[in-house]
């Protein structure tokens, strides 16, 4: 009966960044993704990894409280900024949609 | 200075499970995940995920406060009680070093 807004939404971002530009980018999605967390609360985790052998290969494990959060999202300040300011780093950006099957994290302690 | 024993430990496991088994190996898998994280202070994060279009590809991102503590977790009895049980429903895993690069969730409020 739940409208699909209403679901959370899951989501594994996979981009190929320009080793040139890398450390830069880095930057910019740290920015983008402690904006988020601290400014929405809809966006309930973003979650970024490097590959140790492939560090130009970025993976980001996202999870939004609906569908509707993640477009509000998607016209935010600081997202918009990072969009523009990144375009020329990424060689590649593949979005695949995925469903959680257990997500379990300590309590915050520590950063 | 820090020895690696104490650096946090970052990876991304990638499976592909039985159709067959499917239903089974979800089961296992959450209870393995809620246990590691309810009794092993050393286990920061475990987060499962499946890929919408291919179900049986499992994503987990795993996060261990440190080596000794990743290898401590391997030796719990709900660790291999989960190998023990699971062995015939996976056809394959790859383990995929990772390092963080922003990991940012809002504070647990709703399971």
């Amino acid at each position: 009966m739940a409208s699909a807004d209403n679901e959370r939404m899951a989501r594994m971002a996979e981009l190929d960044i320009d080793p040139a530009q890398l450390e830069a980018y880095r930057q910019r999605l740290s920015e983008e993704i402690e904006a988020s967390i601290a400014l929405e609360p809809g966006v309930l985790m973003l979650h970024a990894v490097a590959l140790k052998d492939e560090p130009g290969k970025i993976r980001i494990l996202e999870v939004y409280a609906s569908r509707r959060d993640y477009e509000a999202h998607l016209q935010t300040p600081h997202f918009l900024r990072y969009k523009n300011l990144t375009a020329g780093m990424i060689r590649s950006l593949t979005l695949v949609d995925v469903d959680p099957v257990a997500m379990c994290a300590q309590p915050a302690t520590a950063s």
